[in-house]
């Protein structure tokens, strides 16, 4: 039997706040029946979803209120010392009381970031919490992490990072002993700067199965599960790849306005390009996780529609049922002696 | 009248050497009557791209021969102390000694590097030789800079590669004044390590066009035509780029490949995703330059063919009639006060 979760959606993070959480989540309540949600935002938000939701799914639709909502550009100590009542707090302290088994915001980053640090707490034996999200690969998909929390890290961070990742990337794919490569600018044991070297050793002496050193294009061919490398590097790749892909587009887009034979040309490849754009969809790779906490914390992009946010709902649906927090507890337990002194 | 150029070529460096250099030398020849070639490779190397050249062009296409080459996997230290009447050194000293405008290799990178910073030295107020080369953008080209060379820098770093590539990417683009961006996680002030931090602030007050922080799918909207980062994430970006742009391919062919239907719309569509590969044709962005040094090194990929080494055969011709290296030492002159003194 499929294990009975509930998820707690912040309503009021992002562009688009309940008209795309709601919907979202309605889908979801419809084609899964071992989900239920609590939806947490302000009052007069909240009559509005419930009245729209018309009261069809019963106790597996919750609402809880908040008092105030933190901003998109709020400094994130602000939001943590200041609004203990707001929605993106709420949701997480539902984590920590246990009565949700994961959270979803589209809330400001740094803010939830800081928040879920504060209420949740680190594992033990990881010191920093990190970003983790899905790229389309030649192969299906690979889980790149740290995308932005830490911009320097040290090996043993890059280690934990690994940890992490190898759970996250063997829940999200099914598979065991997910692969992990570091980001690197070459293969030979040489190069690179002296982290991401003294890190190659110390993932050769772990028990994960570590591939080595990956190329920034290698990681599109798919060599490994899990791609690590600091905030810092991870986020200017990622960013990278949106921006490739858009100029890309940009550029088909141009090419079949050209002429008005170039027009007709588009409209007859019009199913093969809408193919492309859809394994290209930024909507189907939604959904960060904050791994290293006591909890499961999904961050949902800003600008997400209700097809996105349902993606970010199906990580945080996968991450509770499989326990993510507790399998990076045993698999750092797990760890060879000497990764263990390093951590 | 267009200043007469020599180009000494390396016909020994990359996957293909003589033949992919001497046509590309013989094309440029045809095209570009101010434009004379020193071909620097092994005897019986040159004495059959003698036969083939049949004379034709005189005194424009010179030989001189070398007695060794310098393997791609050579260690650089290794090439420059026991190689010294190598193509790829001979190429560089004949820049040195002014009988060569520039110089132009595929050999190993690394080797290229050590050998030029030792037989050409520094200009004056650079600490480090960076590699920039061009990338597309929606607007047109950017350059970036440094794409590998230097794995760890400081801001007083960033500072003289932001002076070089305002110089190359002026030069290239034809432009006064070109703008400049420092890639970063964020826009804001405190976005980033405190390197990138104070290089901002370096370069704030520096005499340059600079627009501030840039992320990294801002670049390829062209939002600055130098991008400046340390070598580490300047190479992961580049390959990140690199990748991407060939899973988009992967994906474009496999949609096309489909089904018989899929199949006759890529027929239709040909010209059209012709023209797309051209645009996003790696050849045409071939050729990295060397920059810092006193004199104009360009390196070509290993894998250049006819088109892709005639690409980097211009940018040599290029940099060599503006004296990149020249212009470079006046801009540092003409950095106000507070930067010379950081530098």
């Amino acid at each position: 039997m499929t294990r009975k979760v509930t998820i707690a959606l912040d309503v009021m993070g992002g562009d688009h706040g309940p008209q795309t959480v709601l919907p979202a989540a309605l889908a979801t309540l419809e084609r899964d029946d071992s989900v239920s949600f609590t939806l947490v935002g302000l009052p007069e938000v909240l009559e509005q979803a419930q009245h729209d939701s018309k009261g069809a799914y019963g106790s597996r639709l919750g609402f809880l209120p908040a008092t105030e909502v933190v901003e998109m550009d709020e400094p994130p100590a602000d939001a943590l010392r200041r609004k203990k009542n707001s929605s993106l707090r709420l949701v997480i302290e539902q984590v920590k009381s246990g009565e949700a088994d994961a959270c979803v915001s589209s809330g400001n980053t740094g803010a939830l970031m800081a928040t879920a640090r504060y209420v949740l707490k680190m594992l033990p034996g990881i010191d920093r919490p990190a970003i983790i999200a899905a790229v389309p690969t030649l192969r299906g998909r690979s889980f790149m992490l740290d995308l932005g929390a830490n911009v320097g890290c040290s090996a043993d961070h890059l280690l934990q990072f690994a940890i992490m990742g190898s759970v996250v990337a063997g829940d999200m794919l099914d598979i065991d002993n997910a692969s992990v490569g570091l980001l690197n600018i070459g293969q030979e044991d040489i190069k690179g700067n002296e982290v991401v070297r003294e890190a190659g050793d110390l993932l050769s002496r772990s028990g994960l199965n570590y591939v080595g050193f990956v190329e920034g294009d290698a990681v599109f061919r798919g060599v490994a599960d899990v791609i690590v490398s600091d905030g810092f590097v991870g986020n200017i790749a990622l960013k990278t790849m949106e921006g490739v892909a858009s100029l890309i587009a940009s550029y088909l887009r141009e090419e079949f306005e050209k002429s008005g034979l170039r027009k007709l040309q588009g409209l007859v490849a019009a199913p093969t390009l809408a193919a492309l754009r859809s394994r290209l969809d930024t909507r189907r790779y939604n959904g960060a996780s904050l791994v290293g906490l006591n909890g499961v914390v999904i961050k949902s992009h800003g600008g997400a529609d209700k097809l996105a946010f349902e993606t970010a709902i199906n990580i945080a649906i996968v991450e509770a049922r499989k326990g993510v927090p507790v399998q990076i507890g045993k698999l750092i337990e797990d760890q060879p002696e000497a990764c263990i002194r390093a951590l």
